[in-house]
């Protein structure tokens, strides 16, 4: 059994509206530090698979297929085999 | 300055409707290896702050108030100095 964690961001220059959102709440909380806030997601899947290398294939074409969007984001897939 | 990444996860035992719809997706797939899928996000902040324990304690006060739902969610702070 594997277990993987696919870190979501939106590419660099990708506006993002979320967190402009979510920087601008804080600045009214009066965190008026904060300089910029960018919002991404990450997905932990638990899977089986014969090897670590079919694993992170099957991993990268989820990813291009149906977790994120290669028009705008990028992932990184980190790998572990678990118990 | 700062960067922090906060991790935000659901607790365990909360359903997580949104992972169940993307397992249930890979599996459309044949990707039939999967056996659990949880969504979490994650919030990169840039901030100004004087030192590293005070910016550690903006991150949680923020995090307890507007980028977290303390009922449902856990998160965890990553916080590193850049220049």
């Amino acid at each position: 059994m594997f277990k993987a964690i696919i870190y979501v961001t939106l590419k660099e220059g990708v506006l993002d509206p979320q967190g402009e959102a979510v920087k601008k709440s804080l600045h009214v909380l009066n965190y008026e530090g904060v300089d910029e806030v960018r919002i991404g997601k990450f997905i932990e899947v638990w899977l089986k698979s014969q090897d670590e290398e079919t694993a992170r294939r099957e991993l990268e074409d989820m990813s291009d297929k149906l977790l994120a969007n290669p028009v705008i984001e990028d992932y990184r897939v980190e790998l572990m085999e678990v118990v």
